[in-house]
């Protein structure tokens, strides 16, 4: 008896895994989905309009509650395994739970910005942005050298700053190693690198033209090695899988040539010793 | 009678049809086409020197009606159905009909705007043109990823951008959602990001430089990608179609060779046997 | 008597040209007019320093005849026709021309000017430079549809620019179609875009933003457009050359393969019959 | 007995050496040294803060002798010759010496200096920047000309700013021939070039628009032959390598069929003889 009630327990069990599968695989589940994260966006973005309206704050708690219901179905019709062995949804699974916990935090920052993180679940949702972040993934072993260049980079010359120019400009420049590197960022993306920086420093420490021009010409050949990169890494990820397969597929028909030249000669061979 | 009549018109009719199609596929039609457009442009910049001259407002009235007759002619020299095949047509036939509704319109500015607009029609006047904006259309599609990638993160960046800085600096800057949007464009573009945005926010909000470093670093990421899409969209475009063609005539050729090879094999099998 | 005299003087005359033409292509020749000119740029920069030195001005007025001489000594050595063949032998002419024509102009200015242009002369006189403004001509005729694209949306943008903005910066702004041209191009290099231009007529004519962010996307566009457009144009300059070759050989190779089965097929059919 | 304690003197030398090379190879040996050269940095940072420290000064001067005892190690360990034929050693001891001479130094600035640069050993050290800086280097011979161009541009541009624009701004901007140069860098990043350098001039020299236009546009143009020329040498480095071995598998298998082709033709020619 015992045994015949586990057993349709299982199968009830069983069945009920395959009715939530269905509902997750159902051709409207994904785009609902995307919906309502769509609507969350909009609710967020009201918000800022209308601070502390009590319709959207209530409609913003029953959307966190739709997001717990769907990890739940998600993770219940996947698997416990299913669901985990795709990163994104360990992502996911971060976001949604750390929107329930912090949301009674007496702390009102840290809920508006967990609740704005909610809106990066639009990543995962959609296959479009899923495959732009996946192929910049990608990119990121190829640039790690180059990233460790411009950390070494402006490193040295946010000491060689602090060392020489800490008292020329306000602390907001060149006062220590950490306000030094935001100005040095400053200067890399051309914002206001003479004028505000670099004429005022020049008037009285007239070498340091050396110091900002070799700076701007060194970073921008780097990050002009940066582009460079990610081009070659991209070109290489698409066109080279194209040529590949081609070539491929000549190497596969020569192949073939090779092997009815090569039984030609053969017959040929045996008629002659015949 | 009546039907020898009809037949007549009907004739006569095709006979005109015939003679409007050959003015418009005269060699002399486009380039007088794209003359009148350019002096129609000339016209509109002089107004901008000689604001209300009666002598250039009565040659734009011209201008309109010689536009008009040649829409008229092309739709009867090409017929309803051929002339509306072409979508830059419909693009064409949308101006022109809105340079005459809106021409004794009382609002001055929406006037203004209308006969500026007539001056797109150059793009599909001239051929060179039309083909950059064809392609450029083409490379769309490779482009709404990251297009809904870039603002996702605008609005995650506005969103929170309104809700910790929106007293720190005047209301344009972090006031709302849409000023804040149109902060952070000034800010990915580089413009005064530092000396008029950030360093302010920065002095008051200290941790806010994470805020602007993040999201200089993901803006030039998100564009540099973009940019790279574009190219590879355009390095496909022509680049394969050149490579393709060679790779079949290299495939054809091979299978010519197979061919023979099969027939000399063929032959061999058959003396051997025989 | 008179027919041998004319030969004799015929043939030192060859002689002579035979002689300028070995001075010409002697080793050196070259490597002393770049020498000169760099000369001629190193006393133009220190008149700028020592403004009237007499010494300067003697030492720039004998290198102006140093050049007339090469210009002498390279017609007759390469003949009228010989040396006008080349199209940069047309611009050196010119300079050296008008740099003797102005000499005793009384505006001192123009005197500058030209003694200035004297120096683009190394364009010409360095292979590696020259090479690269010839690559650089190569691009121009993929261009041109894009610099008329570039043409048309400026002038669009300026003309509504003057007819909506023109009183509410000053004059050098928007106040007509010239300095709206000037201003755009300000915007279009993200030049102080918002901050100086774009901010000040927003909160004034509020809709404005969508004339500053349409103009800053389409010129980007464009701008990206033209980028790509230039890469494509030196890759298929240099990479096709290159393929192409290869291809062409493997053709050749697989022409000659056919080649040999086809008369192998022959050889079998003959025996076949025989 | 002279000849054999020479001998022993050789064999403990060679043994003494081979134990030297085995440190030098071992697989710690690297690493250790990259995480001094981190530490090094972090004493370095960490002075910016605590300007004088003892602690700090102390640690950087044991640091110094482990770098001399590094160099020395690997000096004996490769032979001086093993050592020198690396370019990149002659950098790491150029910086270990300077480090050594200049440490007793009464200026303090430069005493500073060198102590930065040695943060530079990190790039002979690191694989992956050693790399990227080879691969740089490598594409700099395809930049000359273009490099040469630049100074060329930039002289012209710059003299004929002096000659007439250095009596409308400021001493700093169109004084002399070197600030004209620095300010030439500063409109070419299009840093403030308009609000800050063109507009004053151009309210006073009118025609000075022209200057500054065609500046922007020719020094556009010739950074972005400049990141062209940097993108074709790194395709070429590595495209053509991948692409050039398929191709050669290619014409490889291409031989093999033809000399079996070869092979059968002759057969057949045989037997018809036969």
């Amino acid at each position: 008896m015992e045994l015949k009630k586990k057993e349709e327990m299982n199968s009830t069990n069983i069945s009920f895994r395959t009715t939530i599968r269905q509902l997750i695989e159902h051709k409207y589940f994904q785009p609902i989905v995307i919906a309502i994260i769509l609507l969350n966006g909009l609710i967020i973005i009201s918000e800022t309009y209308f601070n502390g309206n009590h319709l959207l704050l209530a409609l913003d708690k029953i959307i966190v509650w739709i997001f717990v219901v769907e990890l739940l179905v998600k993770v219940i019709g996947l698997g416990f395994k299913g669901y985990f062995s795709d990163r994104w949804n360990w992502f996911d699974f971060s976001i949604v739970i750390g929107s329930l916990v912090f949301y009674s935090t007496p702390f009102v920052s840290v809920l508006r910005l967990i609740r704005v993180l909610r809106l990066i679940r639009m990543i995962p949702a959609i296959p479009a942005l899923r495959k732009i972040i996946d192929s910049l993934m990608k990119s990121v072993p190829a640039l790690t050298g180059i990233l460790g260049l411009t950390l070494l980079i402006f490193s040295i010359y946010a000491i060689i700053g602090t060392t020489f120019f800490s008292e020329v400009l306000p602390y907001e420049f060149f006062g220590s190693f950490h306000t030094a590197l935001f100005t040095l960022m400053q200067v890399v993306t051309f914002e206001s690198w003479a004028s505000q920086v670099a004429r005022p420093i020049i008037s009285e420490v007239p070498w340091s033209w050396v110091y900002f021009v070799t700076f701007i010409i060194i970073g921008a050949l780097v990050i002009l090695n940066l582009v460079v990169a990610v081009i070659l890494s991209y070109l290489s990820q698409e066109d080279d899988a194209n040529r590949e397969e081609q070539m491929d597929r000549l190497f596969k028909e020569n192949q073939e040539l090779k092997q009815d030249i090569h039984e030609i000669k053969q017959l040929l061979l045996e008629k002659k010793k015949g």
